[in-house]
């Protein structure tokens, strides 16, 4: 791992460290940027700042601490986070399942990166406990009345998302070359689900309440520097984007994935085949004009594959319940129970991603 | 009127002022949290501290600079930003609209007040001009391929928002009964909206480009306490709302409403008929446990009256186009043109609220 976090020891104020495998170097005696107790000083700074930030990092003889003795924290204070539908097989599985018979794909999935505004204050750092939410919800295929109380569908989704360093201009959209002149690194995210209290709640405006309890992200950033070698070509596409949205195909990531459900690795996949690349993803957020914040985090969505076993969630794996998976301790799973421990981790090659972790509690 | 703001004088720094009549009280001397650039200091500190502010603001003899010699800063740092939909005359319009020949309302919408998150970092002070934004969209009934440029049919949205001062604890929720607990005050808000590239987004997560642009609020925030003799009993709820949401029907506001643009009236509403209060609204979104901050604003949706001239956006008033209103000065608007300059106003009562004014720009 290479990447930069916020982290403490007892007795300590919270500032910033760089790991390089399981130690972490203090760079607090760097001075500012590296005192604070969040990564946004330093992620306003720019490009270049952010190359001998690294440099830095990688050369500073400052006390190195093995990672098992600190406390990690949310590791930049998130400004607004969006998330992006931006998987093909993803958003064909989720079709297939709420509008069974219909075209699995809107109009206009091909033509834009799909995307909402989830709830950045709800947003915290890998390691803590996701406590089960209650919402409303009916029986599948009833309209009314719903009941309310603890969520019975309780999921994970597995996204890649990227934290915004440089903010870009009101009216001034950030075009698909200047991606990796304004974000500062890459994040794992798990993107909690309730589908239940989704499902119910998310027409005609999308989801809120079955989403909003909380959104885990890996305490670890890991610079775009560090992945250059991760960097390969997106899948093709058909029809080609518009002008605005052309180009920005060189930042496909290749990154293994995979997700760890009480110890029993349930899914496989890799980033590198999502329709949408994270260049597009920002192109199409700041295309109306609206700015970007240092702290903005925008993820992927959910990262799936075509083949079974490769899917970013509990709900594409298990075909809405009706497959439960098979555990290695003899359980399955159709949905999360409390105490149900879920892991994502990414490597990009020789790169590991700061992983994400979190245990179900009781609601 | 009788509200707090962030306000400066040539050469000096954004200040709180509280705003009585045609006068801003500067409150600097009274020294923190007063002498900070943004109202969320003083809106942490809870009831009892807004009510000794109103006080001292209300006997303070510091300077009073008349209105017209200030400047206006955004009043709050804007945590979350949760748009609801609130109105039923508002969401059986746009059903129609949008769905024509179907059931107008979704089977949720009477038993939750459906919302989603807006985007914060858009979020500008009244008076603040609103560029015309870029996207992509369908000629009507067309599914593609789409075109990008300005969009051809900017609209505004009158809404009620209220602003959270106290912030509450993840896993619980703020009941009905608390919400003068934490809410500090309203301010009214203008959802500029740009209907063709909603329309085109907005399916299956709801809207995103079509408002992220820009969200104006009043440059003046009025407390609650302020508002005690404009509360009235909220319009009858059937079926009955579920245990989490019964209840806080006594605060609907009795604020009359009016939209002006380019110096014609073109609506006239009152925000008592919305069917779910605002404790209503705040009760749902922490049902699930989500926290609220400091500085969250929630703003009802559009606020339409069930007769015509009441409707709180353009595409209602103009039937999506197809009639057009009729300006003074001889022309008609179907949508939003370059140079139009849109007014909201809210007055409970002898109590005015700030006003939102913004002027439309060319792309």
């Amino acid at each position: 791992m290479s990447a930069f976090g916020i982290f403490s020891t007892p007795g300590t104020a919270p500032r910033v460290g760089w790991r390089e495998g399981d130690e972490v170097v203090d760079l607090s005696a760097l001075g500012e940027p590296y005192a604070r107790g969040s990564l946004n000083a330093l992620m306003a700074l720019g490009r270049e700042a952010w190359d001998r930030a690294i440099a830095a990092a990688r050369t500073h003889d400052g006390p190195r601490v093995p990672v098992g003795e600190i406390m990690s924290h949310l590791p930049f204070e998130v400004a607004d986070y969006v998330d992006f539908y931006s998987s093909l097989e993803h958003a064909t599985n989720m079709g297939r399942l709420f509008r069974p018979g219909g075209e699995p794909l809107v109009p206009s999935w091909r033509w834009l990166p799909i995307g909402y505004h989830g709830r950045a204050g709800t947003v915290v750092v890998s390691g803590t406990p996701v406590r089960r939410p209650h919402g409303e919800r009916v029986a599948p295929g009833a309209s009314a009345p719903p009941v309310f109380g603890p969520s019975q569908k309780l999921d994970f989704e597995l996204e890649l998302g990227f934290v915004l360093g440089v903010p870009s201009e009101a009216g001034e959209p950030v075009p698909v070359d200047r991606f990796a002149d304004h974000v500062f690194g890459v994040v794992l995210v798990n993107d909690w689900s309730a589908r239940d209290i989704q499902a119910w709640e998310t027409v005609p405006l999308g989801p809120f309440l079955g989403k909003s309890f909380q959104t885990s992200v890996a305490a670890w950033v890991t610079p775009l520097a560090v992945l250059e070698e991760a960097r390969v070509e997106g899948p093709p596409q058909e029809p080609p984007p518009l002008p605005h949205l052309a180009g920005g195909r060189d930042w496909a990531l290749d990154v293994d994935l995979e997700i760890e459900l009480n110890g029993s690795v349930v899914s496989r996949g890799n980033a590198r085949g999502l329709y949408w690349t994270m260049p597009q993803q920002l192109a199409h957020a700041t295309s109306n004009g609206a700015p970007v914040r240092t702290g903005d985090l925008m993820a992927s969505g959910t990262i799936s594959g075509a083949e079974r076993g490769s899917e970013g969630s509990l709900i594409e794996l298990t075909r809405d319940g009706a497959e439960p998976v098979a555990l290695t301790d003899g359980t399955t799973r159709a949905f999360l129970e409390d105490g149900d421990r879920v892991v994502l981790r990414g490597r990009a090659g020789a790169v590991e991603l700061g992983d994400v972790g979190g245990t179900v509690v009781p609601a």
